[in-house]
C-alpha cells in the first residue's frame, strides 16, 4: 500500500528485541492477566437496564416458576414466596429485594493453586471452558467422534498450560463411561487431574453429590481443607426455561450448597424457542429465572457463593437450531453482563461458541466477536469461550490452543488504552521530530513498552508473504497441532501420586 | 450439553420459515444496513479525550510539521500558521479552532446510484475496502502473485453485490500497468466499472489529477454532473509521519479540492516505528497531523468535504513489521473514532486487516475483533475492513466474500438491542408459560422478528454435526469460492455500454 510503510527488519535490533521478548515476564508486568476489569462497552443504557429489571420483577410476581421440588417450595415459601393453586411459585418484589441484599458479592472462586484464584468483583473478566460437548473434533479426518474421559483429561491438562484460559469447567461428556455415577466421578477426577485452576462440574443425579464430595475431599486432603478453599463449582441448570424449576437439579443444588460448593445458577433458554425471540425479553426471562435462583439459594443459605448465570442462547429462527456464534448471541451476553453489574452480583454467561464444525475462518470471527463483546462488557465469568464448535456439540483440542491466542487479543482489548500524563507527553515526539532519528524504532520508550503493553500471538502468523513463502507456507492448523502436542508432552498430572494411586485403587478411572 | 436444548427441526415449520426468509426484505426492514449508528463502546473517557486533544494542540504549536509544499506554506501562513527558521509550520491553537469551526460536517459521500450514498454524520458506521495490496491471494495454490487491473475490477464488481460492504476504495495496485498515469486511470476505471457504490482512489503524481478528472467527467456525464454528486474521494497520504507533510501528495490534494473531490486526510503512522509506541501518544500524533490537514483544507477551501483520517497502524515491536490484526490496532482505531466524535468531524480509520496470509481462523478472529470494535465505536468510515491479508500486502477475493458475512454480524452488533415497552412486555411470556405451548417456536412474535431482528450468514455454517456429515462435510472455503464465482458470473459492468466503448477507444484499459 502506498498509504503505509513496511519497515525493513534490521537484523541486529530485531535479534535483541526477540531475545528480550523471550525472557519471562513477572506476573504483574504481563500485558494481560486474569481478572482485568472491562465495562467500557454498554449495550444497554441505564434506563434500559431498569426497564429489564422491572419487567423481570413483574414476571416473578405475575408468572412465577412451576415445578419446584418439595424441599424448594418449603424453603422459598418460608421466606415469603407464594405458592399458587396452579402450582407456580410467585415472588413478591420485596422478597426479591431482601434476598438480593443477602446475596454474596465479591466472591472468590478458588484454584487448587492460589495463583489461579478468580476474584469475581466489579467488572473483572475471566475466560474459561464450559460444557458439555458430546463429540470431539478429529482434525486429522475432519470428523466428529464421541468424546471420552481421556479427551476431558487432555482438555484439562492443556488448559492448565494456557495463560489466557482462566478456569476449566467440564467441557465434554465422558461418553465412554456408561454408568452415570462413574461418569460424574470421572468428570471430577479428569478435570482435577488435569489442572489446578478452578474447575466447574455438574451432577447428573442428586444422589451423586454425596459420592462426589467423598472424592473431592480426598483430592483436597479432607473436608476442612475443601471447605476452606472450595476449588470446584457446580454448574446447575436449576431451571428449564421458560419459567420452570428443574426438580432434580434443584435437589442436587441443595446438596452442593450444604457441601460448601459454590453454585452457578444457570438459566439456559434459547431465544425464539425456550425463551422469547426479542433479545430484550430473552434477557428479562433469564434475569427473572436467576433472581428466583437468588431467592432459593439465599433463603436456604444466606450469602452462599452463587454465580448469576443468565445464559440465554440464540436460535436460528429458520430451523430452531441453536446458533452460538451469532451477533445476537454476543448482544444477549453483553446485555446480561450489564444486568449482573446492576445487581452487583458475580455473573456469568456464554460467549466464544462457534457454530462451525472446524477451526476455520467462521470459527475465528464467531469466537472473536462474541468473546470480545463479553470481555468489553465486563462479564465476570465468560463460559464456553474456547474450544467449542458445532453450537456446543463438539469440542476441539487444537481449537482450544488457538483460542488461547484469541483470548489474549481479547484481554488486550479489555485492558484498553493507557492515557496518562506520561503516555501522552509530547516529549517523545519532540525528541524524534526535532532532534532525533525521525522514527521511534528502538527508542527507549518503544523498548520499555514492547513487553508490557503489546501482546504477541503464540500461533498467529505475522510474517510477510516473502518470509512466509521462504518458511514453506506454514499453516495455522499445523502449528496448532504442534503446540497441542508439545503441551501434552510436558503436561503432567496435577494430583499427588500417592493420592492418585489411592483413588485409582478405589474407583474405576477411565483415563491414563 | 446437558445445559441446553437442541430442538429438533420440525420439517413443516422449518420449510415455511426458510421460505419466508428467502423472500426479499424491504430496505428499511433489513436487520442491518449501511450507516447504522454505533458508539456504545467508549474506550476513552471524556477526560482522556480532552487530554489527547490538548496534547495534539501542544504538538501543533511546539513541534509543527515540516516539508509543506510552497503552495501549502502560502495557504497556511496566510491563515495564521507560523513558518519557523527550521522550516516547520507551527499552528497556534486559535488557528486550529477557527478552522475546525469552518470544517465540513455531516457530509455525504455519493454513490453513482443514490441508494449507495453514505451519510457521514454522528456515529453512523460504514464498512469498505481500502488499499493498497500489491498481491492477490490465490487459494487454489495458497500462493501470492502480483495483483492486476483485472483483479481490481473483479474485487469492485464482487463488492457491488455484497450487502455489507458499503464503499469500494481501490484495494489493489494494478501492477500489470507499468506506466503510472495509465495505472491511476485504470484504477479509477476498474473501480467505477465494477460498482456504483462510492469509490476511493489515489493519485501517484499531482500531474495525474487533471487527466483523472477528464476520465471521471466522462464517467459522470460531464463536469457539472460530477460536481453535483462527486462519487469518488481521494485517499490522500498528505503526511509522512512523524509530523511531516508529503509534498507531492499535498499538491495532488490541492488539485483534487479544486476539482470538487472529497479528500480523505490520511495519516498512516505505525506505532513504534513512525508513530510513538504508546497507543495514546500514537493517537495524539495522528490527531495532530489530521488537524494540520483540516487547517490546510479549510484555509484553502472553507467547508470542503474532508474525512479526518487518523489511521495509526501498529508495529510488531519485535520486528518493526506492521501488525494490522492486533488488539492494539483495534484499540487505536476505536480511540480515533472517539476523537472524530469529539471534533464532530466525519472520520475514518482502518480495521479488519488480517496479518494471516490466508482466510483461516486467525484471519477470522483478527477481522472480527478489529471490525467489531470499530463499529461499536461508531467509526463513520471503516477502511480496510474486508479482503485484506498479510498486513495489507495481499488481497483475497474469497476473503472479500467471507468478510461480507463478518460485516453482517458486526453491523448486527452495532445495531444493538431493541429495548422498548413492546420488546420487554411480559405478555408474550404469560401467553407461553401460563396458557400456551410452553415454548416460543412459531409464536407470532417469533415469526415477526425472524427477518427483521436476526441476520443469517450467507456462508457461515450452522448445521449439526449429523447434518454436516450427511452433506459430505462442506468446507467454508469451497463455499466461498462458489459464491465468488456465482457473483462474478452475474456481475455485469456498471458503465453505460456507449461510454464504455468510447473510453476504451481513447484509453488503454487493462481489464476485460
Amino acid at each position: 500500500m502506498s498509504d503505509t510503510i513496511q519497515l525493513k527488519s534490521r537484523s541486529g535490533g530485531r535479534a535483541a528485541r526477540v531475545a528480550l521478548r523471550s525472557a519471562p515476564l513477572a506476573e504483574d508486568k504481563r500485558p494481560v492477566r486474569a481478572g482485568m476489569p472491562g465495562g467500557r462497552l454498554k449495550v444497554l443504557t441505564d434506563a434500559e437496564v431498569l426497564r429489564i429489571h422491572h419487567a423481570a420483577l413483574d414476571a416473578l410476581e405475575q408468572i412465577g416458576l412451576s415445578q419446584a421440588p418439595q424441599s424448594g417450595i418449603e424453603i422459598m415459601t418460608r421466606a415469603g414466596a407464594i405458592l399458587g393453586d396452579d402450582g407456580r411459585l410467585r415472588f413478591p418484589r420485596a422478597l426479591v429485594e431482601d434476598m438480593l441484599a443477602k446475596a454474596a458479592r465479591d466472591i472468590t472462586l478458588f484454584g487448587r493453586d492460589p495463583k489461579y484464584d478468580l476474584h469475581l468483583t466489579g467488572t473483572n473478566v475471566h475466560f474459561g471452558t464450559a460444557g458439555a460437548a458430546v463429540h470431539i473434533v478429529d482434525l486429522a479426518t475432519n470428523t466428529y467422534r464421541d468424546s471420552t474421559a481421556q479427551d476431558l483429561f487432555d482438555a484439562a491438562r492443556i488448559t492448565h498450560h494456557l495463560d489466557n484460559v482462566h478456569f476449566f469447567q467440564r467441557a465434554m461428556v465422558c461418553r465412554d463411561v456408561l454408568d452415570n455415577l462413574e461418569m460424574d466421578l470421572n468428570t471430577i477426577y479428569a478435570c482435577c487431574s488435569g489442572t489446578t485452576k478452578h474447575v466447574g462440574t455438574s451432577f447428573s443425579d442428586p444422589s451423586h453429590v454425596a459420592p462426589g464430595f467423598d472424592m473431592i475431599h480426598r483430592i483436597a486432603g479432607g473436608e476442612a481443607a475443601w471447605r476452606a478453599r472450595p476449588f470446584i463449582s457446580n454448574s446447575n441448570c436449576f431451571v428449564v426455561p421458560p419459567m420452570k424449576f428443574a426438580e432434580e437439579s434443584c435437589m442436587a443444588m441443595e446438596s452442593c450448597i450444604r457441601g460448601g460448593m459454590p453454585v452457578l445458577l444457570l438459566s439456559a433458554g434459547q431465544a425464539g424457542a425456550t425463551a422469547p425471540a426479542p433479545i430484550a425479553l430473552a434477557i428479562v426471562q433469564a434475569v427473572a429465572e436467576c433472581l428466583a435462583g437468588v431467592v432459593y439459594v439465599n433463603a436456604m443459605a444466606p450469602g452462599h457463593p452463587a454465580i448469576f448465570g443468565t445464559w440465554p442462547f440464540v436460535s436460528d429462527l429458520r430451523t430452531g437450531a441453536m446458533s452460538g456464534g451469532s451477533a445476537e448471541q454476543a448482544l444477549l451476553t453483553a446485555g446480561c453482563a450489564q444486568m449482573h453489574h446492576f445487581y452487583g452480583l458475580p455473573g456469568g454467561a456464554a460467549a466464544g461458541i462457534s457454530d462451525s464444525k472446524l477451526p476455520d475462518m467462521q470459527a475465528g470471527w464467531e469466537q472473536g466477536i462474541t468473546n470480545v463483546l463479553a470481555g468489553l462488557s465486563g462479564l465476570n465469568m465468560v463460559y464456553e469461550s474456547v474450544g467449542m464448535h458445532a453450537s456446543l456439540l463438539g469440542f476441539c483440542l487444537e481449537s482450544l490452543v488457538l483460542g488461547d491466542d484469541i483470548l489474549g487479543q481479547v484481554m488486550r482489548c479489555v485492558r484498553g488504552i493507557d492515557v496518562t500524563e506520561h503516555s501522552t507527553s509530547i516529549e517523545a515526539m519532540k525528541a524524534v521530530c526535532l532532534d532525533g532519528a525521525g522514527h521511534y524504532l528502538g527508542s527507549d520508550q518503544t523498548l520499555q513498552l514492547m513487553q508490557t503493553e503489546y501482546i504477541y500471538p503464540m500461533l498467529g502468523n505475522r510474517m510477510s508473504p516473502k518470509e512466509w513463502a521462504e518458511a514453506d507456507r506454514p499453516m495455522l492448523l499445523d502449528k496448532a497441532i504442534a503446540r497441542k502436542n508439545a503441551i501434552m508432552a510436558k503436561a503432567g498430572r496435577q494430583i499427588d501420586p500417592a493420592i492418585d494411586a489411592a483413588i485409582r485403587a478405589d474407583y474405576r478411572i477411565y483415563f491414563e
